[in-house]
């Protein structure tokens, strides 16, 4: 049955979006035997994202971490899920927006992402904690 | 073919966000036979929305609708498609960011869910409808 | 080996958001003959998304248009990856809130959108390009 699954844990990563894509293709290396297939990746958690974005200016990660940080403060006076800190709420928010998984193609042995695209781990709390993701190819 | 695939359709919900992970796995028990594979939730309409976040505190759920209310008001002095109603062109712009559907991992008999992740329906209309919803398995 | 991937790139757009549903359908015919399936559509690029909405009132994608102009304005005071224009990073979080890519059942040898859905490319860039996808069928 054409279906591998893998699960990645990452280490803690500092509040922000991180490229793993190099992380994401080293933990399933079957991808390169695949000449036509997809990849899911997701993430078990709901205060990080996953999305694609680009993969060259580290200014790029930076001002889409402002916006986000601007556009969903902390300590909106209408939130009451407090108790785990006021950068929990809109960690769940950031989640909701941006998603928990991304799906892409898979083309003779690669992923066929464009030149510019990468795989983006949002972490959204303060203290980075470890991530679980899993990595579903199938072909 | 390893491909199943079911009609699920839910009763009217209020509007906000609400979790159906229990009414999607009980409307495809064939997740229980599935060693490896994936499981899609699609639905069919452009006023709500599929997500996943945190299913244990229903705070969430409300600051969640406070956040996108707060920033997708009605009534935005720009907006031209009103004949709906004032509650109808943000619902088309929330199931724009939250999504038309959540992809989830499989792994014996189980949704390779977090322990903190539930399938979030989002109902973005004043007055609540049916919606119908796909599901497809494959393994 | 039941999967089937096709290239299809599109001419320019203007800026805004445009329905492709009939483009798709086109470019991979092979739907047809699939009764039970899925087809993932996929951009290649971080300043364009593909997402779900309503498929009538053109108004629908002029409001969408406006609400992401409002809230994603350029010349923000913060951002810092400017050389490529005031419209490219507001692309690049459009991109990230709206998505690369959109997965829909197939049945019967049809996509199984509901009655007002259709796919929307967002061009995001004051000039379009054009814009090269991927398609994946898999039953």
């Amino acid at each position: 049955m054409p279906v591998v699954q893998k699960n990645l844990q990452l280490n803690e990563f500092p509040r922000g979006f991180h490229i793993i894509t190099s992380r994401v293709e080293e933990a399933i290396p079957e991808i390169r035997e695949v000449v036509t297939g997809l990849l899911h990746v997701f993430i078990q958690h709901t205060s990080a994202s996953l999305s694609i974005n680009e993969n060259a200016d580290p200014d790029v990660r930076r001002d889409m971490e402002s916006f986000y940080n601007q556009n969903i403060p902390e300590n909106s006076p209408y939130f009451i899920h407090t108790l785990e800190g006021p950068d929990d709420m809109p960690a769940h928010i950031k989640s909701s927006i941006l998603g928990s998984s991304v799906t892409i193609p898979v083309k003779n042995g690669r992923l066929a992402l464009g030149t510019w695209q990468g795989i983006y781990l949002g972490e959204h709390r303060d203290r980075g904690r470890p991530r679980k993701l899993i990595l579903t190819l199938w072909f």
